[in-house]
């Protein structure tokens, strides 16, 4: 693509750099911000920019956080001795979401995947144990995605864990609400009838 | 969407002003800046910024440009008096990208367009009806979409300009290049008969 200016070329370069947009999504953004009053582009600007800057990790949860301890570590009402482990910040805005959860959460930052060069020392796993070791947690909730890398990374965990006085469960994995049996594939639904639950434990949900 | 820190709410926030971009596709944007080194962020910013504070409309042609008179108006090796007709910016960048035209152009910001509120008045006319009758230009090449809105504001054009001394053409409209007439619509391949050129003139292209 040519540029009759130099100014357009970058900007359109540096949006183009983002994932899953191309140089002709770029300069359909950028022709868009121009088309704005000047004010939309500096606020997007300076939104970015003290975002990138600003934003920090919560020292206790490591989830996304304004300040040293996030919102949910530093909330009296939550039950702190009930961790729910996930693999992303955008795992803990999803449990929030639902307000299923009472307790704190821990971010682990991905899960283990030898492909991918990603070990337990790359999370923030390490720290998890020693929280365990100080003997408050009195219950851990894996909440990983249900594939390879998630259950080798609850295991891992497990085995770190395992002796220490903690209760360990994972998130139920079942028949999706409203699916159709017919198109479930068949290690959800064998494990969907292996793990079924007491008919009135359903009635409460 | 709940989130824990107001930097990050913030930013996906000015994301998903974005044209076609959610807030589900912001987050991940901004949480892919968030992993990228700090500065990915504030060249993107920055290149933002000074495309928005800098970029000009070139006093000709109001093609985008860094400078006054852009770089299609200054090449002295342009042909000054052909002037195509083009709706936005990213139309020159599609002709130039042809290299088919060697004259200069004039952008006009839009089309005539009742329903959207767009008249006359709001688009580049009335400048290029004073460069046509300062006397300087041979031909004026209509190159606007082939729509109703196009075929108004070429006409309207042409109403403006009758009597004075200048050709008009417009981009030849006909089956694509590559494509089986069979599924070619009828308003099309009609005209394509109607508007047939000499087969000599056929092999030049």
């Amino acid at each position: 693509m040519e540029f009759s200016s130099k100014l357009l070329a970058n900007a359109v370069n540096e949006v183009s750099q983002l994932p899953g947009i191309g140089k002709r999504t770029a300069l359909r953004l950028v022709l868009h911000l121009l088309r704005q009053p000047k004010e939309q582009t500096e606020a997007l600007s300076q939104a970015l920019q003290s975002m990138r800057s600003d934003l920090k990790f919560c020292k206790s949860c490591y989830n996304l956080s304004d300040v040293e301890l996030c919102e949910i570590c530093s909330n009296p009402m939550r039950q702190d001795d009930v961790i729910c482990v996930v693999e992303d910040v955008r795992d803990v805005m999803a449990i929030e979401n639902t307000a299923s959860h009472k307790g704190l959460y821990h971010v682990l930052g991905g899960k283990i995947s030898p492909i991918d060069g990603i070990g337990p020392h790359d999370l923030n796993i390490s720290s998890l144990v020693e929280k365990v070791k100080e003997g408050q947690v009195k219950e851990l909730i894996f909440a990983l995605s249900p594939t390879m890398e998630g259950d080798t990374t609850n295991f891992y965990i497990y085995k770190q864990i395992q002796g220490l006085d903690v209760e360990t469960s994972t998130i139920a994995r079942g028949i999706s609400v409203g699916d159709e049996l017919e198109y479930a594939d068949e290690i959800t639904l064998g494990r969907s009838i292996l793990n079924r639950i007491p008919f009135e434990a359903s009635l409460k949900s």
